[in-house]
């Protein structure tokens, strides 16, 4: 949610120079026979590595932290946008086809579990014909299933060529949403159930909480939806034949989570009209024991205080049944009030008509 | 509304081997001439009754309980990423077309009686040149009336091809659909009837639980009608043009359902305002009560609390005049106040007020 | 707003036998030279009666009373599909173009005066090349003015084909539509002048009831728009190119429609808003009179209490200018408490501030 | 907002005879090199004036007063449907491209000072290779700038075709709306001011009077930008290619119109929101003052009341400093429960929060 | 906001003659090998510095003091149209492609950090083969960081086409967005915090200048993301084809801008809904602290002033053990309304619900 540049005017494409790590990252060389991982200490060792009958993943962690970016682009001979985009971890996920490579941002979503807020990691990705470059903010390995894929050989990955790997990453990416989906649900089941039985303002709190990460979450997918559509339906010559089925199935995920978010947004939108009636009908309950005890009261206080008064002639106070008169009238008067109160079903008889 | 695979990373396309239940499944064949059913026991069985002048309906029940779909699978070369979509029963309705057959997930909608709330059950369907397999979750026999029609020969179902058949199911679960949109109608009436006489906060819930329903009911149909339009209009080598009358048909059934959808929303909104100021309402006349009896009371407590007071020189207790005098200052007083309150409206004159 | 068969599974094209009224039509045959009327009692005099150089309009009313939709049907060789379409009066507006003829199915808008809602009746329309058929669930004669036009020779009717009739029959139904919205417009009128001086919760049902109408005109409409649009529009053979014009001003017509339900929308919407605002106003101001009083007497009552107590030393109580300070104490308390609350606006000061 | 013809079933096109004015109207003829003014009293006087290389503007006004309209339309050959539309001042703005010539009607807007609505005035326009006709309700002379534009040949007027001059009137007309734009925003200046100070419900009304403009005035310029987008980009014979720029220009404009009422409508639907959260923070104000009086002395009337009762045998009543202890008593309730609601920041400590 | 003549029917392109300061502006001229400033005095000077193998930035500014506007108007023939759309800066943002050469109006943003609105300069630009003119309203030197880049030859700016300075000085405006989103982050995580411990009117306008800020920011920035996405799809032949990648970034930074300012718009209308709760709520616990001291005491002050009458005959009044019986009655009172509060969850109780 952040701006590009900080200082309005700056040239496109600037890279800040980092005098960070040395170079130093993982590589995965595999095709149908073979597969083996090897640490690249030099930027020339990739020369070696890179075969035209091999696939190539090419993993770079930290690149805050390290000079790494700047050598790959040059060795690959990346466009200058490229390297700035992929430096600057505030993008919005995208893509770009290069012609030679394509060029993907995409954001992980995480959910923190003690501000319940939203933050995502992005993931830069370049494909080449027979390469794949990942470039990730943290030193996390959240690609490790996707590499046991490839040394235990399951599924198709190790049969496809470096844009199905592509799609296995992206398609982990995906997955991750669901989980955020899984937890959204469960928080939203939370609420539902807390709101019935609750009139705390905390719960309106937690409603505006969710409705943030509701928000971030569509952001995300949106874009990202368009992406896979881009590369479904583009015709972009990286990708084979056999992989648009795949990426078919994954847009059709993408759109699954879309329509998840669509009702998160409007049951989180009725559960606020609930809770606003749920503070209402509180409100009325309230005023209700108000109204009967100061209406029943109040009239037999004044009668009280009339009585109460000092005159000098005031014959009543003489005669001794006005006091069992007065006790009586006094009854009357709160026996009328209780049954004009519950002819209104602000009493007892309010719970009867509930049930009706 | 739950995720694909539980574990990101997974290969697509992988199905949990089963032990289940043996092979076991009814299939019917037909023609114009004839109709016959038999049970299939063993997959081998298959190759004899596929006739390319038969068309043949293959039911394939409790999938999750049995071994049946992989064996299927294999007989008829469907895509692995099929079967696993068959397999996992929280799909979106979706089609895809492979030349040689067709692969569809629609989702029956029922109302649960006692929470009030939809579920969904999950039918897949390929249809082929001359054969339609159905799967489905649970043991209900849904299709016996179409299953009727076919062996006493009603309507055109025997004289058409496997594709009518296919339609007769969709056909079949839409009008499905309209059951619950009856029913929708149903609680909506009510609850229009129940608003006007009661602001118990159970009517909000209730509210809240319908307008869930409406948001997944929602969801599904618009599914389905993307289906039947790629149905009607994408150019698919499976459908016979006399079929195409009736999947338009079938569309136009599925707006009517959307804009009855649509229609629930707009009057289930309607129906909220309705309650809130409902709510509204009856706070104030809650605070009318209170504020009638507090106003004419507490005054008038008041000024009998003054000549209670022992003060040894107030000349005014000793006259004999000034008791029934401050009674009649006390019933000019009452009398200003409720005609106060009558030209306010809050008394008997609301009453014509509202009729004016 | 109900589904279409009655028991999902039906085939389609299914009209149940009814062994209703005989067989009993009137029939109007006129080209630019003559007109004249016959009533049809028997099926065969049909084929006397279309002459290719005449144009013929037969208008079959009361259909579920009578078994002539049947007889009309396989005489005019209709899809079985229309047939349905014509007997059950629940249909959505709608065009099918079978090439030979065209079939409509167009709703007629009423307001029921006593209980204020929007009901409709179906009319559907086969247009052929020299013949126009009207069927209708009801006696009513509504085409009568059009009837008329044609014995007196008004306008371009009797000098064009039949598909000008077929245009003059929707133009008709569409000016319903200004009937109605004519009556909402009134009904509007009297909610936004109620709505000023009455905060009755009758309004509220009002407002519910007009919304609804709203919505079920706005669903009427928008399918009648759809289908003139595709009259005009598609290359429809059996539309003369002198109709067009005719039919593009109609098409205007419905979008004024369109746009008048649209403003009743937003205008019922802000008189919503206004209503919950006068609700919340009167609260107010029913809170600022109970404060009013409350805050000025129940110090006053506390003064004369302390006053009433019995303790035998309270020297207060025996000093002869004690009492006439309290109730000067008492006058200037009400001062401050008057001036208080004239600061706040609570009272006289309001109406100046109201003013500014 | 009315219905076009009062009478369902009435032949399109039909215009109701009138025995009105005689045939009066001016007509200014102009090219490059000269331009006069005559007044036509006679129909046949057109046939001598109307010049192919001279350009002509016929000026009709109070139209439904005179019987021009027809005898113009018989005169220029124009559709009929034309004749009825520009009779019937209830238009929608549409335009219609008749080849030879151009239909056009546009509404102009003016705000009524008085009531504060929004009424239009429909100018009917029809352009032809020469000539342009203007049709008017009423006697009001709007064109005088663009007849002083001409004589005093200002700008291109003179030197360009007659769909200039029809530019130049459309353009006039949309000027128009920028002077109604301009009074709302000072209206709606003038709303955001007042609510800030007040909670009067007459300021719900103006709103909801604002929003009624704003919905009327969206309505016409819809209407407008697309006729003018339909000039632009149709290719219609009519216009001439140097007139092309200034439509679109023009077309800039109405979106700029448009622009500008849909912010008025965010704008005004915040001010809504701003209403109501005063009118309930002015409640709670309301509420505190009287739940502070009540609360404090309550209580201390109790404790008087108490030792108001007449029991014999009250030790309390006879000892010397139970009065003055009881008033300490007092003083500390009153202390501590000013200091509970301080806490509370209902009293004092509110504003300071307000300022954190 | 304003319209753009003041007068309906004046002449478009009509410049109001300026009588103001004399030529004088700055001009760059540049190419791959050399760039040097000079201040144009004359109008003929520029004959002499425009050379087709250099490019050349000439800068007007305070356009509304002096007379260049035209002089260059004339000088470089530009259309009427665009001097008008130069001088008056109430223009919308938008794109005319004149072939030669290319006029944009594009609007920079700024936030008032006293009144907290938003207002924009509007700059205009005009780009030829070999030249970019830009018109500013104000003294201001926005472009400082441009000029920068091409005198110290930073990034590609000194060996690209004017095209690229264009799209430099576009991007530089758009960057001026990020810096108003980031302002608005700040202010609305500073509304976010303050939300939960306020219920303060003030926050309602605060809330409401954001959203008309929200407005303005979203108006302005839709117009300029068109107006860059006509610049990279239509195919303008002044646009070269490197300069494109450029352009497509800052297409997917207007995109940025558009998502903010959504998610601006969401949390806004979510702040505004827990702001309303908020306030209900406090209503809801002043309601709540006057009903229980009110539902407490009223009752036990009915009781004193029942034995505070002074009828003669009250037998209770003569019995020693009334007084202690009486007290003790009202404490069970006071201990049973208590109770009774509590289990209502008004007090204690309540803290305890709301943690559950």
């Amino acid at each position: 949610m952040k701006r590009k540049r900080s200082i309005p005017g700056l040239p496109p494409g600037t890279i800040h120079d980092i005098n960070g790590k040395n170079l130093y990252f993982p590589v995965i060389v595999y095709n149908e026979q073979e597969v083996f991982e090897k640490e690249i200490t030099e930027i020339n060792q990739l020369k070696e590595i890179l075969e035209p009958e091999k696939n190539t993943w090419i993993q770079v962690k930290e690149i805050q932290k390290s000079n790494v970016v700047k050598k790959i682009g040059t060795h690959f001979a990346l466009h200058p946008l490229i390297l700035e985009d992929i430096m600057d971890t505030n993008q919005r996920p995208k893509i770009n086809d290069f012609g030679d490579y394509l060029f993907l941002v995409i954001n992980i979503p995480f959910l923190d579990k003690i501000t319940g807020k939203m933050f995502v990691q992005q993931i830069s990705l370049v494909l080449g014909k027979n390469f794949v470059i990942t470039f990730q903010e943290s030193d996390a390995s959240f690609f490790l299933p996707i590499q046991e894929r490839l040394f235990k050989n399951k599924g198709h990955i190790r049969n496809m060529k470096s844009d199905y790997l592509a799609y296995a990453l992206i398609d982990f990416i995906v997955d991750h949403f669901f989980l955020v989906i899984e937890e959204m649900e469960e928080r939203i089941d939370t609420l539902e159930n807390s709101i019935s039985t609750n009139d705390s303002p905390e719960i309106m709190h937690t409603l505006h909480k969710n409705k943030q990460v509701v928000i971030a979450l569509r952001k995300s997918i949106l874009a990202i939806r368009e992406i896979i559509r881009n590369l479904e339906k583009r015709d972009i010559s990286l990708i084979q034949e056999e992989t648009l089925p795949f990426l078919r199935d994954l847009y059709e995920h993408t759109i699954q989570i879309m329509e998840s978010i669509e009702m998160f947004r409007e049951i989180l939108s009725s559960i606020h009209d609930v809770y606003l009636s749920i503070v209402s009908n509180k409100l009325n309950e309230v005023m209700k024991v108000l109204t009967i005890f100061a209406s029943i009261f109040i009239p037999l206080t004044f009668l009280a205080g009339l009585y109460g008064m000092n005159f000098k002639y005031m014959p009543e106070l003489q005669w001794p049944w006005t006091y069992p008169v007065l006790l009586g009238v006094m009854f009357i008067i709160t026996g009328v009030m209780l049954l004009y109160f519950k002819k209104k079903g602000w009493i007892w008889g309010n719970r009867e008509k509930k049930k009706r």
